[in-house]
């Protein structure tokens, strides 16, 4: 079935009407009409194919939002009418050990990015020769998702609040659980942009003593008022745990930036662990003599697995029980509008990390811009 | 009480003949006539100032294996004829929660190593208003030792086997049990020196599938027939521990080791950890999107603790079970020998990192030369 969308037809150029087919509903399939899907930076990353080369024309939008529209003869765990999410993920292997453990992202052969991606497994009606059809994502009016890979938005949450949860809260939340967050237990977050704003809000629901690093004296105060977090000073101390959204390549090409791994672990606890969820494209210097006299940790971690973001008591529950959305604000799904947000997620970036921020934006634009695809019009 | 030793007056001076002062026998004391005494390259590193400033004269030897002559009257752990063994530490604050945790290694204000210290905390008789009197290693004829700091050697274990076991064994033992290794995981080694080759050992002992990383054909050899090993092939893959005993920092002036990192960080396992035990002075490059897509983790790790070293069923108890020494030569206890020894270990440690080795050195030159104190004569 055609449905219309907000693409960009090759690397870099600006977002612009488009329409596209999606595959009819499979007999595990579920449709899906799109209220609300996140504007995330890592969507202006690949539209503009600054993350290695893109597949073109490119749907963005892996935070969706949306209402079950049709469901296919054996679906079993959505109906008509129900409240659903899609995150970044609509299809895996399902049978290496990572999928089989509900870790789908680590799939050993490749989870199917829900755009920028194709259909590749054989178990996929769209699988081909080609190595499957396209993906796109959720700047459009539906989409057809295997139901495996979609989430029950909990009844009573906001729906445009809950998109990002898709992405930027299971990015945050997983972590937290897999490296051992406890209620009482110590946790910074460097960086505050939309992932650290999530982190503020989910540790600090998670029970844990929240502390913001920043040296800008805006994000300071906003920490404090907005997050109500403990925001960074120099006698912070024995932090047990740390989750770095690290900065976008450019912010760490400044010399200064290039110390900055350095300055962490330096007030990490004992035994501490630093988590990276923002990947630099720069290199960073690591000193052995960083980890090794405190017995630190630097991990990485990637998103999070369906179970972890769907069932109870994990993510959605978790933030629907403590009342967690993620603040943004509403873009029209006019190309014009979504291309200056992208241009203000580019622009607001830069001067947060200048510690100035656009009036209003509030933590919207990098991970919390929504856009309503609902102004698509009737399809 | 006056004790002949084998020290360095000054930094970098070639060792000699000296004589230093014992305390007298405290209430908690245990006076240990040294048998052996292990050459752990990190003595080099300290008698050459290569790690800082160092205290003169020094006593190197944190490998200590020898028998009680004396006990304190609160002595309860320990009675004259029994043998026993020194590690790198000798007192710690006893106070802080890495003390009470049996962590003395990770002291929050310092353990007080075995030489280059200072005895510095109060409770200690050498306490005095310098930060208390400098504390001398194993390349000595006797030393005093609180009971709490001493390892009991267990019956039958030879003794010269035994000394290197207080720190290169117990270096390797303590993060696979921190770290979780399990039997039947898949355990890598990067760098066969001291510290690779007792990993090697208790790492199989342990049950692990244990895997040398070497790009040296020569180290292959080795590693098969003296370990009995399984060494590094191109096609090794998903291990789910790497042990790096990294190399000196000269090794990493080199500009394809800079890059090693990445080549190991490529072979973990998803979920996978490396764990640097050796410290070199050189900073690695690190990418976030190294640790990210498979979850995985550095850390680092520092010798390990007094009842992880002694306890059983802990590392000593476990070596003896498995029948592990640490391969070594004798080097009698007079000056120009161990001269000699220190000029071959850097030496053989150039030719071993280039992969050529001694013939006849075995593993012994890194971190398993045992010096025999006995050689000084009566005392």
């Amino acid at each position: 079935m055609s449905c219309k969308c907000i693409a960009a037809m090759s690397g870099g150029a600006p977002l612009s009407l488009h329409t596209i087919e999606r595959r009819a509903v499979g007999n595990k399939d579920v449709k899906i009409t799109i209220k609300y899907a996140g504007i995330c930076h890592s969507d202006i990353h690949q539209a503009r194919e600054e993350w290695g080369k893109g597949l073109f024309p490119m749907v963005p939008g892996h935070e969706i939002a949306g209402e079950v529209e049709a469901v296919g003869k054996d679906v079993t765990k959505f109906k008509v009418g129900d409240k659903v999410g899609v995150g970044c993920m609509v299809d895996s292997c399902r049978d290496c050990s990572s999928c089989k453990a509900g870790d789908e992202q680590y799939c050993a052969t490749g989870a199917v990015m829900t755009y920028n991606g194709k259909s590749k497994y054989k178990h996929c009606e769209e699988y081909n020769e080609d190595g499957g059809a396209p993906t796109y994502g959720g700047y459009s009016q539906c989409v057809v998702v295997d139901e495996n890979y979609i989430c029950k938005i909990p009844d009573g949450m906001d729906m445009a609040g809950a998109a990002p949860l898709l992405c930027a809260g299971i990015t945050v939340y997983s972590p937290m659980m897999y490296f051992g967050l406890k209620p009482g237990m110590k946790m910074a977050v460097a960086g505050l942009g939309g992932l650290g704003a999530m982190a503020v809000l989910i540790g600090k629901a998670m029970g844990a003593e929240v502390t913001v690093l920043s040296r800008s004296e805006s994000k300071r105060d906003e920490a404090l008022k907005e997050l109500k977090a403990v925001p960074w000073r120099k006698e912070v101390r024995h932090l047990d745990s740390l989750f770095c959204d690290a900065p976008p390549p450019t912010y760490l090409n400044t010399i200064s930036a290039l110390y900055e791994p350095q300055l962490y672990l330096g007030m990490l606890a004992k035994h501490g662990k630093m988590v990276l969820v923002g990947a630099p494209a720069e290199p960073m210097f690591l000193q052995a003599f960083q980890l090794i006299p405190g017995r630190k940790t630097i991990s990485g971690s990637l998103i999070g697995g369906i179970r972890e973001t769907q069932e109870p008591p994990e993510m959605l529950d978790f933030c629907a029980k403590h009342g967690i959305t993620c603040p943004h604000e509403l873009i029209p799904a006019d190309p014009a509008k979504v291309n200056e947000a992208y241009e203000r997620a580019v622009k607001s970036d830069v001067k947060y990390r200048c510690g100035r921020r656009v009036a209003g934006d509030a933590w919207g634009v990098l991970g919390g811009s929504v856009l309503v695809p609902g102004d698509l019009g009737p399809f």
